[in-house]
């Protein structure tokens, strides 16, 4: 193949290390020889308007590399576009294709989750129709750890550490008073629970860790909760709950769909949730009289790269520069992923697969690693979670704050 | 007076660095030569409840003392007790006072913010009532910054310091999608705005920083919010908005009154405040038709003890430590102050006032360091706040964790 034009494109909801891919991919491109790096301004939907920058005039030595690395949410920015079949509507294709053409691209990077990688997917499709030697390559991407395939997935390992530190100290904060109390921390999650399973890695030699979590891959049961409660209100005063968003009652209706709140939804369907922290707290409130609160960490467990896993972010970049030395081998229509070779020591080796196989898929949480109703998890998931939130990576700070790199 | 016993007390809502303030108390009491440095269980209420504990139980060296300056929330626990007045009810003071002859205590320190002056107030004009020669002496503690007499309080660097960088984090990841959003911040502050403030801290090379604020210092009016937004969205498509829990319309009402959640009151009559955020969200999206989002803050702003102030931490150790040599200097019924000397340098020293001048008093953001119908603070503000967020102290990590030293 040789190493021609890169261009590489971030997609869907961003993390803290989704711009370690991004160097990964640039960084090794550029070593391998490759002219230009070119960056997706907004993704494929950036792409379509021509919207797009040469990576070289943002990240011009080592220091750049390092701070991009520390900087959160998608620097390239972000999109949610759902590309069509190109059967129906061919004209997308023949556009994005022609500004391919243009840019003289050899190489298409895109970091994401499953609907990027059905992008991924359907271009690698559609350059094959059209005999095209453009690979495609997908970079997984996903706080939500969802992805099918791969043993775990960039973005999770930091959102996990920055849940389970929040935790410990949301709980040493509400055990402060001396009153009975209950908290409830609302944690990102539509169908998958991995995220609400990291704020039981709280639990160390200083802290009990939530008392119950609740996760989608299981039926939210009021009576089943409130009796969890109580039975733990039996032991001790100030009771922690960390919830998925996404929990679901029998009825297949999201709790949080009891609150006033309206719910919109995005380009792929998917209903925008929030509120069930809040509305279990009132719930509970009334029900058993005990002051309740809900917590909600909203964006910030997606991005607070102030308190990011080292190794995540290291696994991030080779994510990415994998995904280059993939391409130049001249794979197109896959996916890195990662397959764990030991949990102790931990080691983990990086391959590929069809992005057809993640895209539109969710991974959940196995049955097998939860207990009592699906309010705890096993020691399963500790050995694989535990080695995923290892080690630091310092912000630069400049005047007492978290410098980042950006484009103006 | 000599040195004698000591007890120590926290108070009110916790911060990420009451515990160094208490470090400073303990440390310097000991080097002083004082035989035992007594904790209160959950403050004055614990101290009713004879709970106490020997603090070189728990901290037995110096690598205990660095961690629990590390340790988020009150290690002792809190309280919210208000003290009655002894002319009306004495036998409160007569317990406390017995308990502390039990002790054979010399010096009572008390870490907390207001309604804690009134308690040091309270008990040093009972001490000199029944002729005792326990010397009462408050240490200044609030992440709300509100206290008069003092520069600024321990305590208020660092949740500035969270704010801000949050406040960046937060920013960078509106600002990724390609489409139009506001984003209202929710930041804790009954009556005073400072950490509402310290939200515009985010503003640097990097970070526009939020583009508008809303204070309890200022009227709440809607259509004005409105008009400001909208002059906000003429140049730039992701508008952040930071406004404090407490705002009020012109009528005296919180503005979150008109959310549905009911508000309960604490011992000292103060309303729990929130929702404020969520409510706009829900107003504006209606109102204006654009993706708006609430997120709040909530506890983490207090106990964040994972990105603190150097600074902070220094000075809240620095204020326990003279209100040791305060005491044993024979003075009572006064608080630790900060009085600056200059902001470039940033020079501080301590000094005292009577803890009455501070009891039940609010220090507010003084209006004229508010510009555009206090939608924005002057360069008043930010030479202020900036000195107070300086300086970083890691966190000790085990396991991918920020350790924290505590009472079992």
């Amino acid at each position: 193949m040789g190493a021609g034009n890169v261009i590489v494109g971030q997609s869907g909801g961003p993390t803290s290390v989704i711009n370690s891919s991004l160097v990964g991919v640039f960084k090794t491109a550029r070593d391998a020889g490759c002219p230009h790096v070119y960056g997706m301004r907004n993704g494929i939907e950036g792409l379509l308007q021509e919207r797009w920058v040469d990576m070289s005039m943002y990240v011009r030595n080592d220091l750049d590399i390092e701070l991009l690395k520390r900087t959160p949410s998608s620097f390239l920015g972000t999109c949610r576009f759902k590309l069509p079949d190109y059967t129906k509507d061919e004209d997308t294709y023949k556009k994005i294709f022609a500004v391919l053409k243009k840019l003289d691209i050899k190489h298409f990077f895109y970091i994401g989750g499953n609907d990027s990688m059905d992008t991924i997917d359907k271009l690698s499709k559609y350059a094959a129709f059209i005999n095209s030697d453009i690979t495609f390559i997908g970079i997984p991407k996903t706080i939500d750890n969802d992805l099918a395939m791969t043993d775990h997935t960039p973005g999770y390992g930091s959102a996990a550490k920055y849940i389970a530190s929040a935790m410990k100290e949301i709980i040493r904060d509400a055990n402060t008073y001396p009153t009975e109390s209950i908290n409830i921390v609302e944690i990102m999650g539509r169908d998958a629970g991995w995220l609400t399973c990291a704020a039981t890695l709280s639990r160390s030699e200083d802290c009990a860790g939530p008392d119950l979590i609740s996760l989608p891959e299981t039926v939210f049961d009021y009576d089943t909760f409130i009796k969890q409660i109580n039975e733990a209100r039996s032991r001790k005063k100030v009771i922690t709950i960390a919830v998925s968003e996404g929990i679901k009652t029998a009825d297949g209706k999201y709790v949080c769909e009891a609150n006033k709140r309206s719910m919109s939804e995005d380009a792929f369907g998917h209903k925008t949730l929030g509120g069930t922290a809040l509305y279990l707290a009132d719930f509970l409130g009334a029900e058993l009289g005990i002051k309740s609160r809900g917590i909600v960490f909203s964006t910030l467990q997606r991005c607070a790269s102030h308190i990011v896993s080292r190794r995540d972010i290291t696994e991030a970049f080779t994510a990415g520069a994998d995904g280059v030395q993939l391409a130049l081998s001249g794979e197109t229509g896959k996916m890195i992923i990662f397959d764990r070779i030991s949990n102790n020591p931990y080691q983990l080796k990086t391959s590929s697969c069809p992005a057809s196989a993640v895209a539109n898929v969710e991974k959940k949480v196995p049955l097998e690693w939860l207990v009592n109703n699906g309010s705890y998890v096993t020691n399963d998931f500790f050995e694989y979670a535990r080695p995923l939130i290892i080690g630091e990576l310092s912000p630069f700070m400049v005047d007492g704050l978290p410098r980042h790199l950006f484009i103006d």
